[in-house]
């Protein structure tokens, strides 16, 4: 098995010589970073990483996190100055004539910093593509932590029926769930939880406020925890007593179209085929132009990466990839209805990692 | 009172003729679009805010978030396409000549497709320091959330003598931490909880694993709630049994070194001066060059940001400001010791925002 390095080095296209990955404060921190060295531990801002050609991984990183380098992948370089940090840098780019950058999570100014002392022929380029396509096709031990998250987001989703009651906050709930996913050995969560009940549920990303569950309502929670770095993604909307007829026809069309969704799902397929094929449910529903987002999205370290399960995505599937499956109707001022699953693409089809009761639920 | 909008084009220097935001995907997702529409909610990937010299404030929506973005600051423009979203940022910064950005917080890619619609002569500059400037003084508002943040770490803080005993791993005890603080209403994590036992302290950014704690270690505990999108931070190390005797004599350098450069903070102070202070009393102690960091950083939406209290810092302190107090020592093999404070700069000195038992303690 070749190491994470030398998958991406082996993508390399373009006459790219070498890809560099640079780490500007938190928040601004590039996961390739993490991808690449295996560390599961540190902050390393203002840490670099460069790939060769080769498939060699040099990183670089201040003496405050040596110790914690020197436990990953690559040839640590240690810094104490900027200047050491461009020397180093420089020793290791020596010959390169075109550099890969990530364009989407690279600062303006750290771009701006490798010009600096790069030659003026060296040619920057946007190495988004090489970075996606080999980050989107995940390894066995990415799977087995994207999966370990899973379940404990599947867990927690299975409790909700039991957890929301007349006069519920959307706030104390995601609080609760929150919790939940911790107790059960969630490192944190994928991204901050979304509970929004009665017509808040028609806005997709909504904040949970002081809102309190009343009767007939909608309750949708969209949550994902952490486990070792990696993301889980997962939707339910359950109801507190009979709702308005129209919601639960809402539902049972948001479960066809994922059920649609999820049948275009196998390696080789057109990353859109999924999108297309539930937008078609909908839009032959009474919900036409309700569906207002896509159907999906890579999932890894990144709560959203590498993959666009949209309409007019150009991509293909591939076995290894993770991503989710998230059909949604939304109507204004009543409610909404959103279904998600995280799922493995596979050579033959697809898996779901997530794991709960789909069904039209009443509390 | 002014609008945030308004304060920081009240900033504008150089000639700038407006400065724009611009989120990327998560997590590269930059707080000041917070900060200027004071939304709580909302992810606004892709989303754009621009602030002109007159103080208006512009924000470039999805439809995806469109009800999100109108209960907030600035007047909302929704795009349904890449197209409209470029035209209705060009109608606003016709006639810009100079437009900033936070080459920190902002993608390469975000930057070259903004120049791809600009009139070549149109210059992009670096707003980081307007934006720095302008974001380091908190209003009222701010600060009444990050004490909240503040309170919530504390209770924790002085539950930890209770949560340790022999046997308990890094990660069971970092876990607690953050279903305790969720649970007194936290909204979320600041960063990842740093829980270091034995040796493992002597690694400043170290990351919780599945060490035991033995009898004699330290145990240091770097931790951060959140509340409404404000961060907190503090440290706390506490002993497992009678520690050797270096690390209690540590632990009192460690806190004199506090006390010393927190007699240094106040409105019109060097920033350095606070390191300067505290750098002293270790570099004249026997550990000598074991602070390897820096004194404190400021503290707002984001962990790290805006103000640098470190000994080459060219900043002023300014009321308003928030940052951390945090020395340490770190003796490799044997343990660390950090004690951190998250402090409000105020007209004559500073208040700790966080509070807990600073004394030598022994469980």
């Amino acid at each position: 098995m070749s190491s994470r390095a030398e998958r991406l080095a082996h993508n390399f296209t373009d006459g790219v010589d070498a890809i560099v990955v640079m780490n500007a404060s938190e928040p601004f921190l590039d996961t390739t970073f993490w991808y690449l060295t295996g560390s599961s531990s540190g902050t390393f801002e203002g840490s670099r990483a460069i790939v060769t050609s080769d498939g060699s991984l040099h990183t670089f990183v201040s003496i405050l996190e040596e110790e914690t380098a020197k436990s990953a992948n690559g040839e640590v370089h240690v810094y104490n100055t900027d200047a050491d940090r461009k020397q180093q840098m420089q020793e290791i780019l020596k010959g390169c004539k075109k550099i890969g950058v990530n364009y989407s999570s690279t600062a303006y100014g750290s771009v701006e910093w490798m010009k600096s002392f790069l030659d003026v022929d060296v040619e920057i380029v946007d190495a988004t593509k090489i970075i996606s396509d080999t980050i989107a096709v995940k390894d066995e031990k990415e799977i087995e932590l994207i999966a370990k998250a899973c379940k404990i987001t599947s867990t927690v989703a299975e409790e909700l029926p039991d957890m929301i009651y007349e006069g519920a906050t959307e706030r104390d709930v995601a609080s609760e769930m929150g919790i939940r996913m911790l107790r059960l050995g969630g490192t944190g969560l994928a991204f901050d939880t979304i509970a929004a009940f009665g017509a808040h549920s028609s806005e997709p990303h909504y904040s949970p406020a002081d809102y309190e569950l009343k009767n007939g309502d909608a309750a949708l929670f969209d949550f994902g925890s952490k486990y070792g770095r990696y993301c889980s993604d997962l939707t339910r909307t359950i109801f507190l007593g009979e709702p308005e007829p129209i919601l639960k026809r809402a539902y049972e069309v948001v479960r066809q179209a994922q059920i649609a969704g999820l049948a275009e799902m196998r390696d080789g397929a057109d990353a859109s085929a999924p999108d297309l094929a539930a937008r078609k449910v909908i839009e032959n529903s009474e919900f036409k132009g309700r569906f207002i987002h896509s159907f999906g999205h890579g999932i890894g370290m990144n709560i959203h990466e590498a993959i666009y399960v949209s309409p007019k995505s150009q991509q293909k599937l591939r076995a290894g990839n993770v991503v989710s499956a998230e059909p949604g109707v939304y109507i204004p001022g009543i409610g909404g209805v959103r279904i998600e699953d995280t799922v493995l693409i596979t050579e033959d089809g697809c898996r779901l990692l997530t794991d709960y009761d789909h069904s039209f639920t009443v509390v």
